[in-house]
């Protein structure tokens, strides 16, 4: 028996935020003091190290759960399964249904138990859970899937990473402009066919970097609603990230017995550009090799970092064509790479 | 190979909020219509259905992600393991952190990553993520413990429940009086003792029921800032309980092959004295039997309703001989069983 992905949808929201449209906003330090650069530098700056051009925002009218329901549509359509066959709807994401100008996160009922509901499926046998793990929840959640056929208590699940960030974001942190909105899919099976899962890694770091990623107030001084955003300690961030990521990737790529040239595409949590490439530079530097051309996909410039979106959306594109001069054929080898808020690290080693 | 659940801890806060604390409170229907009732008539009431006396709430100071720790420092301590050798933290809760006097949840990072980083472990090889899954999220978690060790990706796993619902509780509201805080926690090992988890059920009702439990505004009509609170309708959740909980009792019961009155103890979640009394009577007439004496032991009177909490909290309250008349002794079978949010159902058939 193999553990494979027979089906896989995406849904990228159609409001569109350009680097522009950020002009207007007051960016200030998180000390709250100013910043000495016009809005056009600190921008222009911010495209340098992400590679973010643009990112897309939900319709006010959607949430996280919504959005959900849209991927897990496509991706049982495109397995072409019963949907009551499902034992497990795993939905990742981090901050729940964030109505839009509200600020409370509503997680009761589970988003997978509301996307059940709107999936109309009858079986109660089809349990739904959320998973709490960062940017790196959809790939846990397909390790989770992983696990639950393993061990004999499921055969087909569906595994959702759907995030609204565009709802917790400090307009005055220029970190802000890293964040969007989005929702990738896939249907895990049993199989009989050769491939799916070789192998998977998780790292969870909290000793010293539980905290790196947290929600805090507005960079705003003469903001004293307490509101809190999503916040990062970028620099910390970056610098665990990137001796702490190709590690793990080694790790995982080891445990499968894959030969690293065999390895045709790595499908990396888009993060930030800059840290994407240092990260993926190293990892086969651990292998005393250049990274190869081509070798990871980027989305980052439309799509922004929608957080356990991004993996499966791009995912999801590359096997619809949708992304120009990157393909993944039958029996190809790819790894899953992820990192984010705990700290955690996770990746799987793929094939296709 | 069995997988048994090693040490047991929890975390009862020591704030009593008594029902007569409730007689200054202005309740109202959920339409902000008044309630033809003086307090004390309304209180005595709600104690007749419910059996509950008084509710815990943690101190102002303290989180969920707090109490989970002391429950979890408790768990490890009395299975005597190194925390070193943990692979797995999973956090059930519902609503994160929310601090004393904000509405906001804080859920990144991970809850299991703050009780990672309070437990100071320092193995990245411990993975922590939470699990959203309403009240049943503890079992839930035990239920994924044991798939993880079953598929060989764990061997010892911490499984903690934890919350505090007086954050989020509308004052308005008579079922606020339900509501109370507390975390519970086990350690879930691989074992070569016989016995330990002998079968588990779940399902998710969610095509009716996904909104029986919800985020809502208060009663108050005057009262117009947005502000959500945990709602429920609860002559439905009554009915839906008592149909649908005892047949997934049975089903778990069955499937473990364990005969009837062979069952020690059944630790049901406790959410309201005169529902669970009629699930567990509804169990026992499946087999054409009448509830033993003595079989569901009861905290709701002295605890409240502290969701995922509930069921760790009661095992190691008998295990540790804190509950009178009530005793689990090794080679005993009890079940655990719980129903919430989503709507879920879950139990475990366990050997002691």
């Amino acid at each position: 028996m193999t553990i494979k992905i027979t089906g896989t949808g995406s849904y990228i929201p159609n409001n569109v935020e350009k680097n522009e449209d950020f002009y207007q906003h007051e960016f200030l330090n998180s000390d709250g003091s100013t910043i000495n650069a016009p809005n056009e530098v600190i921008v222009e700056k911010f495209k340098a190290i992400t590679g973010i051009d643009e990112r897309r925002y939900a319709e006010k009218k959607l949430n996280t759960s919504d959005i959900a329901f849209f991927a897990a549509e496509k991706a049982i359509e495109n397995a072409k399964i019963n949907r009551e066959d499902i034992d497990y709807i795993i939905v990742a994401h981090n901050y729940g249904d964030v109505k839009h100008n509200t600020e409370q996160s509503d997680t009761v009922p589970s988003i997978a138990s509301r996307v059940k509901h709107l999936l109309k499926i009858q079986n109660p046998k089809c349990v739904g859970y959320d998973v709490l793990f960062g940017c790196p929840g959809w790939i846990e959640g397909v390790i989770q899937a992983n696990a639950f056929i393993k061990s004999g208590i499921a055969k087909t699940c569906l595994v959702i990473g759907a995030e609204t960030l565009s709802r917790v974001i400090d307009p005055h942190d220029r970190d802000s402009m890293i964040y969007s909105d989005g929702a990738g899919a896939v249907i895990v099976e049993s199989s009989n066919e050769e491939g799916g899962i070789i192998a998977h890694e998780t790292a969870t770091f909290a000793l010293d970097e539980a905290h790196f990623i947290f929600f805090g107030e507005t960079n705003h001084p003469d903001i004293n609603d307490n509101r809190r955003y999503i916040k990062m300690y970028g620099r910390k961030i970056y610098e665990f990230a990137i001796s702490n990521v190709p590690k793990a990737m080694k790790s995982c790529l080891d445990k499968s017995g894959v030969d690293i040239k065999d390895l045709k595409k790595i499908l990396i949590h888009q993060a930030n550009e800059k840290m994407d490439e240092a990260i993926v530079k190293r990892f086969y530097k651990l292998y005393n090799m250049q990274m190869p051309e081509n070798i990871m996909p980027m989305t980052i410039g439309k799509l922004g970092n929608s957080s356990v979106a991004t993996v499966p959306t791009l995912y999801d594109m590359i096997l619809r064509g949708d992304l120009d001069n990157q393909q993944i054929n039958k029996g190809d080898i790819i790894m899953f790479a992820s990192v984010g808020a705990g700290m955690n690290i996770n990746a799987i080693v793929y094939k296709v």
